[in-house]
């Protein structure tokens, strides 16, 4: 390992027009072998020709405006569902657009309403006959005949964006003025796709210092529509994942050829909330995914071999217009990629990115971002701000996830010029470097130790969606902070969904399943708890041995007389008000300090589970409560068969919680003989063997000084290790 | 009203044989002019001979014992579910009453298991075909053939109670020892109503001293499950309104034939909830109830013409055998009774007894009932206890009701012996009894004030539940606390239910309509929601100017995209978890004291609305939020057409919230114009106006000294009333 050169290479410098003596000294200083552009800033031929490989960014739905302001029919178009009317009358006209952001959207009325677009009875939940209701455009209104008064009605229609959401974003937030809007044009055209072909080769041709092209991403942004009041209501809907704004009728027209059968408006509107990443997908919904990923990989592909053609390197920006990208879909690696970017905020999120198969460079776009001010309006590089410990504390967050699975590079983004009076900073990114090619150095042709036993989370989305629940972190999706903790620990983790789980069963090696989330949720499950395979497999699984960790409402559906499918397993379920009559078994009330459980056995302050799930009852006293509230059990364990179950009311990321997990999975998985290797004894530190190289790296994930005592290979032989804060030790075995 | 003679009359004594001498004593010092025996107590020659009227208890359906005990093919029975069981292999065995209290319950075989009971696959939802399974009589046991590893099976069956449930609980409440258990006859055999005919004969020509037959109260219990351990689970089910207990072979043929139909175990199983009366009732199960009522009417009014032939007057008490008696029925004055006698704790249940029509006297048994020990085990006429506390916190309950609903006799219970060394306790009751017997000289030949518009309360039950939600005040019911805060205000309620709406629209004269309850309940209506009739009717009403109160989850049913079917009129819904990617508009944040509006005015101390709904969100700047909490609206108003709603997330009785529900009605209503009339300023008292007799009734619900200003008929004319602790003043006006 001593051969390794930790002062060089796998960075990626942004470098700065203007500011070329920096860029420069920073480059070397930093071991840079790579300078990049950012939003806003550009390379000036000095820094372009210095001898660094270059990297450029692209966005080419949005690169070709001339073109795109004289074909407005060719911008991207998503459904809206108008804002409910009730109807005062037996004729209800409907103002279309109203609530929404005029700037973003315009009606399509060029392609046949009366084809595409669908009027409900919200109240009856029937479609009005298309007989019934007629269009205004000039109005931009949709009038029904026949309404009942009492009844409210939406209609859902066609809307072209005339402002790609990013742009709008920026523009907005930054006040760029009289700037020009950018439109997203739809790649789906033929007549589009070759003036976006056209560009490409224009732009590789022009641009011969590129080494990689950085697309951001390919065709198609997240989900994100604007309503008309940015101070009270802003975002109507935005979701990380939902291909809402891939549609267009040439598009459904398509899919209906392939698919055999035809897609409605209300097959993406749902009611208004469309297909949030969030809840259940229909399998319509993954059909129609399928389709447009098939679509993204065959027209991506092109302009990734157009990019080779020309002997640059295509890597792509895991952010903004990955939609139809799917960096963990098996189909990922026929893009022909050579890299990954994500930018990441957790540990999840470096996960995320080294999870994706199909590309040899995992790279991370490490914060701080280069900005005068952070995500929030605080003070980062300007007066007020402490860039220095901000990247500490950014870095101990993924450095748990670099610990644990394999990066090949990180960089930074933004104004290099901001850090200039920041020289502790600099020295702080020289120091941070060294330390990411070093613990890249103990991965190379090895894997950190993990528990000899295997995980699964079991989601509707499975491994498409695996280290994520769409996009970064959103506080009360309690899923997010379960991964957050597993991005750090020694464990092997799949991700499975309910259709695999059907067709091949649990996989082999996984001793124990998590399922997290509220009712109804792509993450507990929603809908695909209908299929009794799904309990009976998961049951039996427990039943012969396996383990169960729940959280929040696990395996929920509405039944009667029951809420959770495994509460028999679970030894517990919920009450949602329907049980006032029935009475529930009084359980030992727990304290617990009190109540010694190998679970508990690192608990020392009162137990945060972040928003939990309350009206929990068990069964009887095979079901031990070891923390509970207001007789509602926040923590129980349940034998069931030869196997185990644990539950949980909720779930919140934090090092407490982290263990009270890892010795839960432990436990429902059997393996408490095998704990202790490995193990850091300080809840706020975490230990890890990389075994080729000989090398125990101990990690400080916490802001303060930390003392801890490691357990060895064999469980036992224990080490005592003291930490700075935000600190490492290596040390040999 | 100078004439009414306040010391005599209206007032049941319970006697006690060999305390004759203070039965007299007390009862000339409270003017008894009645006296009954109870539950543990005889009454003497002495007593029954003084020249009082006496009333006696009667429960037919547990007298006739020796009969029963020869006759167990027609002891009363009920359809249990088994305890789920996880099928291990393809044959599963199933204990029926393992779970069970086996000294209730024993497993009746000899009807025809095939025909009657069902086998459920919990996992499918599908009922087990009847030739997979058999039955062991001797080991109590089903065994399932042809059953699927990891699905949950549960057994619906017959079970005959071998122990009445009231004799039950009071045995072993009181540790009865050997004492005989007695059993409850099924009433609808023909053999049985001979027996019970000829016992009551027997009875009441047995009795010649006896004026009132009080009966406890005709012929089936509410419903009671026990459990087999009492430490953890004695309540496995409890309801006092399902019709649970009256299941028989014999009753669902009858039905059959009657209603062409036929109902199957699981109409009364449910998967284990049963028919609980707070869960909205399916319309197989309400005709069933009907059924019941029928058979009860038809075979009670024989009994009830039986004493009537005695020359005795037939009371009925509203407690324990009621099921199927339903004094709120139209159809209830058919049984011919003479009085209704109902416990109360709490001023709903005054209104309830006054509520009911077809029975001359309806009369109230106060408390405390005269134990050495209070329901919660508290001392009260012992050692430690203070029953004339005890009395004056019952009394200021009752009493708001007392003044709103004419109610025609009031008395105690138990054992009168305990009074004898609280002397304090006998001179409070007799000024007591004044203060009733003047209030009710004041509801002679008048009303007293209410407001100028009517309140309806919409729940699945209607009328049929007024004034309850089956039984006694529980917990976590949010309607009981509402009924509560109802039951002495001056407003004129009703109780409306789906049916009747539809049918016949909002009630003339109704000005605004309250719905409350969690999703799903009978309360706030359930199923009953899914019929868009009902949202049509309401929505029009608000429109043309009508109110609607909803509480905690009012109109919810689970729809695409919305939750709250009254959404538009309430201006705000509930987001369940399932709308995580929608955004939500942002209100300005609210402070109670610093946003004056008509319904907070009175609100001086922080909001406690007992478990409030979360997850509320409001449309837009229409809906005014008053109280929030994490960004949920706890209270909020919104206008819609030419009517007003009013939104509260949950609901506590307090002096407090009483007002602040009074202000809403009124409010929402669009009766502020009206406010002030008969007001009294402190939320502790509460103020009534006789027109007639021309008395302004003041009232201190308090246990403390309070000072209030009431504003007269003109709403602006100021009198000041002083009020000692659980006081009342009478002024003329």
């Amino acid at each position: 390992m001593s051969t390794v050169d930790l002062t060089q290479g796998d960075f990626t410098l942004p470098g700065e027009a203007g500011y070329e003596q920096l860029t420069l000294r920073l480059a070397k200083k930093w071991g840079a072998d790579t300078i990049r552009d950012s939003d806003g800033t550009q390379l000036s031929p000095e820094i372009v020709q210095s001898g660094y490989a270059i990297y450029s960014t692209v966005c080419l739905v949005r690169s070709v405006q001339p073109w795109a302001r004289v074909h407005q029919d060719k911008l991207q178009q998503n459904f809206l569902m108008s804002f409910p009317v009730v109807a005062e009358k037996a004729t209800t006209t409907i103002t279309l657009l109203k609530g929404y952001f005029t700037e973003q959207f315009v009606v399509n009325f060029k392609d046949s309403p009366k084809s595409w677009w669908q009027v409900f009875d919200r109240t009856t939940g029937k479609e009005v006959a298309k007989t019934k209701w007629s269009f205004n455009e000039k109005k931009g209104t949709v009038t029904i005949q026949g309404t009942t008064p009492g009844h409210k009605y939406t209609v859902n229609f066609l809307a072209f964006r005339i402002w790609e959401e990013i742009s709008m974003y920026n523009h907005i937030t930054n006040n760029w003025g009289d700037r020009e809007h950018l439109a997203a044009v739809d790649p789906m055209q033929p007549e589009t796709q070759k003036v976006l072909l056209e560009f490409l080769d224009t732009w590789l041709r022009e641009h011969p210092d590129t080494k990689v092209v950085r697309f951001t991403s390919m065709f198609y942004n997240f989900s994100w529509f604007w309503g008309a009041d940015q101070k009270t209501l802003r975002d109507v809907y935005s979701d990380w994942g939902d291909y809402a704004m891939t549609v267009s009728p040439r598009a459904l027209k398509l899919f209906e050829k392939k698919y055999g059968y035809k897609l409605t408006s209300e097959d993406f509107v749902h009611g208004g909330l469309y297909n949030s990443t969030h809840n259940a997908p229909s399998r319509r919904y993954r059909d129609y995914m399928e389709f447009v990923h098939d679509f993204v990989i065959e027209f991506g592909r092109k302009c990734i071999d157009l990019v080779h053609k020309y002997q640059k390197l295509a890597y792509v920006f895991y952010d903004d217009h990955w939609v139809g990208v799917e960096p963990s879909s098996p189909r990922f690696h026929e893009f022909g990629f050579d890299g990954l970017i994500k930018c990441v905020f957790n540990a999840f999120e470096v996960r995320l990115c080294a999870h994706s198969k199909g590309v040899k460079t995992h790279e991370l776009r490490l914060h701080p971002y280069l900005f005068p001010t952070g995500l929030k309006g605080e003070p980062t590089f300007k007066e007020g701000g402490n860039p220095t410990l901000d990247a500490k504390n950014f870095w101990i967050d993924a450095r748990r996830g670099i610990v644990r699975a394999p990066i090949d590079r990180i960089g930074l983004g933004g104004y290099l010029s901001l850090v200039e009076p920041f020289p502790e900073f600099q020295d702080y990114i020289e120091g941070l470097l060294k330390e990411f090619r070093l613990l890249k150095s103990f991965h190379a042709g090895d894997r950190p130790w993990t528990a000899p036993y295997k995980v699964a989370v079991l989601t509707a989305w499975g491994d498409l969606r695996a280290w994520t629940c769409s996009g970064h972190f959103t506080p009360g999706v309690p899923l997010y902070d379960v991964l957050e903790s597993l991005a750090g620990l020694p464990l092997d983790v799949q991700f499975i969904n309910f259709d695999d789980l059907v067709a091949t069963g649990v996989p082999k090696g996984v001793k124990t399943i998590i399922n997290c989330g509220r009712a109804g949720t792509a993450w507990s499950g929603g809908h695909y708890w209908s299929d009794p395979r799904v309990e009976q497999i998961l049951t039996q699984f427990v039943q012969k041995g396996g383990g169960l960790v729940g959280i929040g409402e696990p395996s929920a559906l509405a039944q009667p007389g029951q809420f959770f499918k495994l509460a028999q397993v679970l030894g517990l379920d919920r009450d949602c008000g329907e049980r006032v009559a029935n009475g529930k078994f009084k359980y030992d009330h727990p304290h617990v300090a009190a109540t010694p459980h190998f679970i508990t056995a690192d608990v020392t302050t009162p137990l945060d589970l972040g928003k939990e799930t309350d009206g929990i009852y068990v069964f009887g006293p095979d079901t031990t409560v070891l923390a509970d509230k207001g007789n509602s059990p926040r923590l129980a364990v349940h034998p069931f068969g030869k196997g185990r179950a644990v539950y949980l009311s909720g779930f919140k990321f934090s090092h407490e919680n982290t263990r009270l997990l890892h010795r839960a999975l432990a436990w429902s998985a059997s393996q408490e003989s095998t704990w202790g290797t490995w193990q850091s004894s300080n809840v706020r530190t975490e230990a890890t063997c990389f075994a080729r190289a000989g090398k125990l790296v101990v990690i400080n994930n916490a802001g303060s000084d930390e003392e801890t005592v490691v357990t060895l290979a064999d469980a036992k032989t224990a080490k005592k290790v003291k930490l700075p804060a935000h600190g490492i030790q290596i040390l040999d075995v």
